[in-house]
């Protein structure tokens, strides 16, 4: 017997609270929609730090010590953290943490990764592993566009379903506690991997949208639930194309979302005013637009059932030169204030 | 109250089974001292695929397959897949696993990926998430010397201290089921990132020693037990060099490790007559011994208490060029047939 339902969604014997969080973003991000709600920013793109890679370790850094502060705790008091990004061997990660002794599983998720890491550590809060886990992820609009794109010097044209990845980290800490003000946790449905043959690295909305159909469907189906059974459903960055791919592909399934649903890439920027295109991308869109914005929502009972489901596009530049299409994932987390 | 030991060593409730294994590698690694123990090989260092990012992704699909035909189950058996490996985005494992519609967790630990993996996986086991759960890996020389170093075709001359990059792949499953004939997992130690600031992107196993010796002393104090209780204490790939600094980093904590002690780096390869310098590296490096050969020898009882520690080196080689220094860490896993 194990805690799965379905498919493959797995309830959790007691639900997993999100005890702390904390987001930081750039300047563009704090000029969107959203940018009276981040916990911090920098209107220095490089964070006061000698290049955009270390200034992206930067920001994980801060959202950590946030949230180990706000929870007036030590280092020695987590268990685990979980954490990845898209930098190549997810440096951003890897350099974030080496000044805090907590034990480290470095993830790879791409976009998905806020919801990755979240699912792996409620699991080993409920699995009676940890009584703190945190899951922290980044991105950074300059550092990664010179991996996957362009060098920014180049000044290259952007196609109108590109995306622009997000620069933010966001960060919470789960725990065994259990105050009634602080949303919950109280199931997951991990992604599987779904590729089917986008090969276009500047519409990765529509990459991703297969995969975040296929959990959301097996989601529903699982716990036997509607949309409108949630009060918001979002997505992590599939964009305004990805958005309405994701509407049209359920639909066929019989399924039909309706203003509940929104996407946090679509929610963070003022994509016309703000010529992003497709909207916002990156780890650090959703975990910004999570633990800046829905988390406090939840907590003030704006929202009370959320489906948090983050999309990742698994490939590499190379992957694409060597002329592959692109694999997607999404996993879904249940964030619950009843 | 959590499963927790000391420092952060964790028992498992009832130990994980292994339930099956499977190995695969290249012609260098055929052609050393464990050549005859894995279960697959080629000759061919594409694989016949046609580049050697395919070639990983199809080495990885090769132990996956086996391991599922091996127990006779459909991938819908199986809960989860834990997999990564060196290539940037973790591209190997991505694109291994989307023809198998099984739930999965990308993960990057460098180096380290094997225990890391398999610890995941033992924890969603035995935290009632999972029936089965799968630990995979994998590394390519080719692949990684043209990511990480230099084009083959450039013939660039070796460092003594450098370590060559094995050609394999490893993958376990894990399980509920209780065979008195397999190895089980009685508990493992996930690593704290550890820097001690070396620089030398050429010396990899100095810059992972420290994270070795800092996993081993906590788990020898943890469970109160010394290196002589074990029959093998192995490392990923320390190789010559990390190998020797492990021996002088735990003579000053009081440990002495004797002739139980050994590294995956250099069991592979004849160090001297295959000309690989200080041994093998990569995720393959550590996950094919594992699987070809130290699992096979527990079964046969050649070995009845392991402490099986993979360790990643986590720059990639932009931080190097901009000046930082290479964190390490080490991940434990404790198998046994007692």
């Amino acid at each position: 017997m194990t805690k799965k339902i379905g498919t493959g969604t797995y309830k959790f014997q007691t639900p997993v609270e999100v005890s702390a969080f904390s987001s930081i973003v750039g300047q563009k991000e704090k000029e969107g929609p959203l940018g009276k709600y981040f916990h911090k920013y920098s209107n220095d793109e490089y964070f006061k730090q000698d290049s955009f890679e270390k200034a992206e370790s930067f920001m994980q850094k801060e959202v950590l010590n946030d949230v180990i502060q706000q929870e007036k705790i030590s280092p020695q008091d987590i268990e685990f953290i979980f954490a990845g990004d898209l930098l190549n061997q997810c440096a951003g990660s890897n350099f974030s943490v080496r000044d805090t002794p907590v034990q480290f599983f470095g993830l790879y998720g791409a976009c998905s990764t806020m919801a990755e890491g979240t699912i792996l550590a409620a699991m080993t809060v409920d699995g009676g592993f940890a009584n703190r886990a945190i899951a922290l992820t980044s991105s950074h609009f300059c550092s990664a566009e010179r991996q996957f794109r362009f060098p920014l010097e180049y000044g290259n044209q952007r196609t109108p379903t590109s995306q622009w990845t997000v620069t933010g980290s966001g960060c919470v800490m789960l725990s065994k506690e259990n105050d009634a003000n602080k949303p919950k946790i109280k199931d997951c449905c991990p992604g599987v991997v779904c590729d089917m043959g986008i090969t276009d690295m500047n519409n990765m909305g529509a990459a991703m949208a297969p995969a975040a159909a296929l959990t959301l469907k097996r989601y529903l189906d699982d716990t036997k639930t509607k949309p409108e059974d949630y009060d918001l459903i979002v997505t992590g960055d599939l964009g305004s194309q990805g958005k309405e791919l994701l509407r049209i592909l359920l639909k066929k399934d019989g399924i039909t979302l309706g203003k509940e649903y929104d996407d946090c890439g679509t929610m963070i920027y003022d994509c016309e005013k703000q010529d992003v295109h497709a909207g916002g991308s990156g780890c650090g869109c959703s975990a910004s637009v999570l633990t800046g914005y829905i988390l406090p929502k939840m907590m003030q009972m704006r929202y009370k059932e959320v489906l948090f489901m983050t999309t990742g596009a698994l490939m590499n530049p190379n992957t694409s030169l060597q002329g592959e299409s692109i694999p997607g994932i999404a996993h879904l987390v249940h964030f619950s204030m009843n």
